[in-house]
């Protein structure tokens, strides 16, 4: 249908007849490449599973950025170099427990992850009786009762939210800010219900902020089995022990690898993802597979003898899970070598069938981008719409007006294993990874081509 | 975006904006209604767990008419019936076996499955020099070396299709009608290589047909990865055994559930998908999703209270993979006693996300149906396709000429395991099932109140 659509559209318009079909057929060999010859899925299984969890500061860490630098020199890059910047290094300290403790004696182990960047109850743990509060509201009307308790989010992830981040958005406040929220009415601790759809029992973890007007006290996320049989529990008592503290700061990098543009050498285009992942799982979708696809489309335009007009750039960003430090050296580098950045494009919402790109920048660019639809949508992701962009290009947009785009894969799975120990390679299909390197390489080619 | 443009649109269209408002309203009940209470995973559940795999002619088979029966009735039907059939009885009889036996005399077992209706080699098995063709072409150039051996298609599915459904289009024949085309130059056996893109060794099975005018020699699909080990010998021997017989036919039944219609309660709406599936799997995704969408569409429009002007039929279909035979005895139904079909709707590519419709039926049904996107596309389906239906409602389409559609979900993971035995509960995502269900009701509720 839409290609037929098209194809009426060029009829009407003949002098952009002969470039979108130069385009198209780009396109299609760019397609062809990836889907043929995609490097993206095997470089994906080499960086889960000889590499795996790579939370800033760890280990990992210092193998991803090798494994990056090299991979980025393979797959063509011209110019590959480390960007340092020193990143926070929190550890999980042990393993996570948590037991309930009911009025008639009764004991439960609840499965549960310490958030990212809290501070551990340390060896002799927490007891305390549990207070359910469904809401910040519901905190507030029961804040009399809060002091010395351990405060249960149980906010539910929205179903009613078709595309998934939605949800996201309106719950990950109770992740974010729900320590501090309870630590200024006398909490101990908080247990977070997990910001997830899934019909399993994995904790997801994630970043959380103290504010440092209130006691920073332990957090954690708890699975949703968990959560929806704590919530049916009168009077229960849980011990907590996480083991979570940071260390001191270390040197990290993004990983950057560039191919020079023939005409505007100092204009750069940045597509990238972040290499850093959390410790629990193999960061697969998040964002092993934004990684691998920002890879992918170097290899690909390399592989087809492309020239680009700007210099594209390929970053593999540090830590956006718990600093977004990585993101921040980007455009503070930016800024003080004088970049002209014309565009950047982060992929970081997994690596499942592409549907189309967010933007975010001036609307005459925005409908540039709209009428390129056609082209991206024989490859799925033709749904171009206002807003978004991405955690570790939202400093070079923010301090150099730079306009952003998104990756905006279909969103339903993406929440199952978000931060939680499912998200492994196993969890990313092949052709669903392939077609996001496939719609970045396009909308990255039409930009280079016509500019924005 | 698209949400945006459909309220610009109806500045314009002020006597269309009260009815879309309306449509609008209704439509996200319904959505909120399976996003929140729906039942269609837990149906699916037990169907597949309970009952598993149900080719027809097998005991689940008449299990599962009686569960659909029952969940028919308890989900609203206000008129539920079976509807006999005669249904072939293919049995596998026995676990599928390959050996391949090279030069060296080292051997390999193959993961083979017999294609379904194929003839197995009984008990003595069959052995013979494998010779590799890679599509009907090379089997002509060598058909004098057919004689006494097994053939062996290695015909790949092609990537490039970035819809999958054209590779299977593509690819299928090899499988369909592969042991007839060596069996007229002397073959002793067919391996067929499986259609699919996965990354594991899983073999396919499927529908295969025998051409009366050869010896009907036995079949088999071969996984993809010994698919490539087999490519990869020279002067190869294979030992094939497979049990596959016919027993004499069976009774088997479509299960349909009604709604009433209150205005034309003899103009009828067939929403559908098949209850049969293969026996080496839990016929999950092929198609239990369908199954449990169909009943989740009138669970939804009950719950809602929704009193449809036309009756709406839900049908479990019989015997689809191998035989088709409970589609045609619904259309013969339908002729015989004289019903008039507005419109049929098949849901068989599997619970994934849905992108669209496919419709087949006059021009103008398909534009009324296309101005209808923007009420489909906030749920995903907003892609409107021509061509498309069903195998269960092809015949009410040939024989009535009712217009037909089908439910496009996102295809990219349907053939990794499709007709293999990974295709279990846990390959379908609760929420991509869901909004499949979402987006039939949606289109059913519009059919139902403008007609085509």
């Amino acid at each position: 249908m839409r290609r037929k659509l098209f194809l009426i559209g060029g009829l009407f318009l003949v002098s952009g007849l002969a470039a979108q079909t130069t385009d198209e057929a780009f396109i299609r060999k760019m397609a062809d490449e990836v889907l043929v010859n995609g490097k993206a899925y095997d470089n994906l299984r080499t960086l889960t599973k000889t590499i795996g969890g790579r939370l800033a500061g760890s280990p990992q860490m210092y193998k991803a950025e090798d494994w990056g630098y090299n991979l980025l020199q393979q797959s063509g890059s011209q110019h590959t170099f480390k960007q340092e910047c020193m990143v926070p290094h929190w550890v999980r300290g042990g393993k996570d427990q948590a037991t309930a403790l009911l009025p008639d004696h009764s004991k439960k182990e609840l499965d549960v992850l310490a958030l990212g960047n809290s501070l551990g109850t340390g060896e002799k743990g927490v007891s305390a009786p549990v207070l359910l509060v469904n809401s910040f509201e519901e905190l507030e009307q029961k804040k009399d009762q809060v002091k010395g308790r351990i405060v249960f989010y149980n906010y539910h992830f929205n179903p009613k939210f078709v595309r998934t981040f939605a949800a996201y958005a309106d719950a990950v406040k109770y992740r974010v800010m729900g320590a501090s929220a309870a630590a200024k009415y006398g909490a101990v601790a908080v247990i977070v219900r997990s910001m997830s759809h899934s019909t399993d029992n994995n904790p997801h973890t994630g970043a959380m902020r103290y504010d440092s007007a209130y006691k920073k006290i332990p957090a954690v996320a708890i699975g949703l089995k968990d959560a929806d049989w704590l919530a049916g529990q009168k009077n229960s008592t849980v011990t907590l022990k996480t083991m979570a503290h940071f260390l001191p700061d270390v040197k990290g990098h993004n990983i950057v690898g560039e191919l020079k543009g023939s005409q505007f050498p100092d204009e750069y285009i940045t597509i990238g993802g972040h290499l850093d992942s959390w410790d629990v799982n193999e960061g697969a979708q998040d964002d092993g597979a934004g990684i691998v696809q920002t890879i992918e489309v170097l290899r690909a335009l390399k592989a087809l003898g492309y020239q680009p007009k700007h210099t594209l750039r390929f970053v593999l960003f540090a830590n956006e899970e718990n600093g977004t430090r990585g993101g921040a050296a980007y455009a503070d580098a930016a800024i003080k070598n004088n970049e002209k950045h014309l565009f950047a494009l982060e992929t970081d919402a997994g690596g499942f069938t592409p549907r189309g790109f967010g933007f975010t920048g001036p609307e005459a660019q925005l409908k540039k981008l709209k009428s390129w639809a056609p082209l991206l949508e024989p490859y799925g992701a033709g749904e171009i719409s206002a807003g978004g962009g991405g955690s570790d290009i939202s400093a070079l947009h923010e301090k150099l007006k730079t306009p952003m785009s998104e990756l905006l894969p279909d969103s339903q799975r993406y929440f199952d294993l978000h931060h939680a120990r499912n998200d492994v390679f196993e969890a990313v299909n092949k052709r669903e990874l392939e077609l996001g390197a496939v719609n970045i390489a396009a909308l990255i080619y039409l930009i280079d081509q016509y500019g924005l």
